[in-house]
């Protein structure tokens, strides 16, 4: 079974990749291009990212920052990025990390192969994180290949599931507005307690929004805003938009985000994730056939069945000459080692192919919740095994 | 392997069950006795419970209501009314649930045998609800088993990973204070938006709160607070310590809660659950060993290797002599499926058993990986194989 699409997010690279949202993308890229092209003198709209990944996440309550900690074998972070570089007419990446996490964030870049990414010093702040980044994209120093952009976007490395299309809304309103950012519905009420720990009032939740990411300012607001605010906020506060309201007077245009964009802030959202990406990965699958010509149909039969078990968008059946090589139970378990190493989990699936109807239904039926089961649980552990339906 | 832990939450008892907390709901259960034992008169403290269920789950994008959503085939509900029952002190559980799910609720209640249940019809709001519960809580009907509380607790059928240890919080505190709530940190800034969709202002995050649940209320309070409030109230309040505070002038007591409260609302707290759910059932396993006099230390070799691949509380080798009907492989999986109805998945694991030292560790070690991975993804497609190590 292959975990990754076609193209260039392909099994070849290691770690699984996400390709959910590529139809979604090209529409809103091609909207953005218009959009872009109606700007006076016709040129492109100069868009930069600043990502603050300098976070310890003390919440999740596990030793590792939350935006390192691995899924499915990938650190979480490089899903952030994944998604960003995705988005080419973001022109530059910067992100912001610990001196300690430096050379994990460098090593995670070559082996992912992420592009468009430059690393600066984080602070010890969220808010000074995201200094850092503005000021490395607006400093023309010698020898840096970063320019000032137009609008950046701020977003955080612990939200991987981004998609262009609201990228594109916050982006097309930071420019109009000055700047823009995501929201969603509060889930919980909020409240104010008073001193004495007790209630002291409830606000009332329709009135009110989570502030969310990703946000979207011109340039030149927020570096101004940034270079005005004082300590306090620069230690203590939390909102981007805040500074831009309070210090450049720009109201934030908001923009309704998707229940996607939520913050993977404890470890119940490590595993949402992880199923997330899961599901995402498990719609692409592979199905190599090894049936004899007249059983040909056999093949068939198993993609009926399947696709009442699978939510599968493409599955490919090819029929593959038996090679001898695979008879072997130890040598499939030896191949499928061999493959992992490209992401690729292999299992043999051994189905009866009885003459009577009624049981080579039961047979085809098994075997397509056993195919169904090992895509959704993506189980590396039982790699190589011959599994009998 | 065996998914259930000893005692009453068995595998006898379809589905899985969570016992993650019990030894702290021990602990917590002596201190109420005591604190219960400090009542004027001497007697218990007299507590139910009130659930509203009658949500339809429009935010979680699916057709089911989310209380109803299963979880690794039981629906989520149950496993709320089971963290509640483990609760001894809870006389009363009243659930509020729509006249079309009210079928549903019976079976849920009677294939897992859920105790000191009573249900009434959901009013149309979450506020609705409650009312109705605690309605049927103050009348005194004929044929009625339930009596009046002392104090009633507020809880959300969505919420499953409710303790005792905060239930006693919120019960103590409403004791005294007359209302009390669980809350946790803001994940998110929330702001204020104008009426153009722009940020009007931002909130400080470290001065408010989420309200979460459970909460608790003296049932003088809370009854009388619903009776006196308005139908505007009732339609578009969500916040219940409002209701005792706007009312009854009672002040609730916070009460800082741990982020398991957290409500299940997307589809992604649906995953984040079934993960959960799998880590705490996962926690006690049951290896049957089939091995000759001699290898018998190959369980021990075996035990030392898992310890390192799984967070195993309890791990019991039953040594038995091998069984004449459990050589054949299809008897396997015939017997796999019988005892999948008693939620058991068994499957089997073959470990070559090499004199060479270096290839038996390595055999242990793909055998732990393999039981490590079986465990924790706990997939019923893959009961009843012949897995190789």
């Amino acid at each position: 079974m292959e975990p990754g699409p076609p193209g260039s997010f392909g099994p070849a690279e290691p770690g699984p990749c996400l390709s959910g949202q590529r139809g979604a993308d090209h529409a809103a890229s091609a909207s953005l291009q218009s959009a872009a092209r109606t700007e006076p003198g016709g040129h492109s709209l100069a868009v930069a990212a600043v990502l603050p990944a300098g976070g310890c996440g003390e919440r999740m309550g596990v030793p590792t920052p939350k935006q390192f900690c691995p899924i499915l074998e990938r650190p979480l972070i490089s899903y952030t990025l994944q998604a960003l570089e995705r988005v080419y007419w973001i022109k530059d990446i910067v992100v912001a990390v610990t001196g300690e996490n430096m050379e994990i964030m460098k090593s995670i870049i070559q082996k992912y192969q992420h592009k468009r990414i430059s690393l600066v010093e984080a602070g010890v702040t969220r808010h000074r994180s995201i200094f850092s980044g503005l000021k490395a994209l607006a400093e023309d120093q010698l020898n840096s290949k970063l320019s000032k952009p137009e609008v950046v976007i701020i977003h955080d490395a612990v939200r991987p599931f981004v998609e262009e299309d609201v990228l594109l809304k916050v982006v097309t309103a930071a420019k109009e507005h000055g700047a823009a950012g995501a929201i969603r519905p509060l889930v919980s009420t909020v409240i104010s307690p008073s001193a004495d720990g007790c209630l002291d009032h409830s606000l009332e939740r329709a009135r009110h929004r989570a502030s969310e990411m990703p946000q979207a300012f011109l340039f030149d607001v927020i570096y101004e805003a940034y270079q005005q605010c004082t300590d306090y906020d620069l230690e203590f506060g939390t909102e981007c938009l805040q500074l831009a309201l309070k210090y450049c007077r720009t109201k934030a245009k908001l923009v309704e985000g998707s229940p996607d964009l939520w913050k993977v802030t404890y470890k119940r959202d490590l595993y949402a994730a992880e199923s997330i990406i899961k599901e995402i990965i498990s719609q692409e699958i592979c199905v190599v056939m090894d049936s004899k010509e007249d059983n040909k149909h056999v093949g068939h039969l198993l993609e009926e069945v399947l696709k009442s078990e699978l939510n599968v968008h493409f599955l490919d059946f090819k029929l593959v000459p038996p090679s001898q090589k695979m008879e072997n139970l130890m040598q499939i378990k030896e191949f499928s080692k061999k493959v992992k190493e490209r992401n690729i989990l292999l299992y043999g699936l051994l189905i009866s192919y009885p003459q009577d109807e009624q049981k080579l239904q039961e047979s085809l039926r098994q075997g397509a919740i056993i195919i169904a089961s090992l895509v959704k649980e993506r189980n590396s552990g039982l790699i190589g095994q011959l599994l009998i339906a």
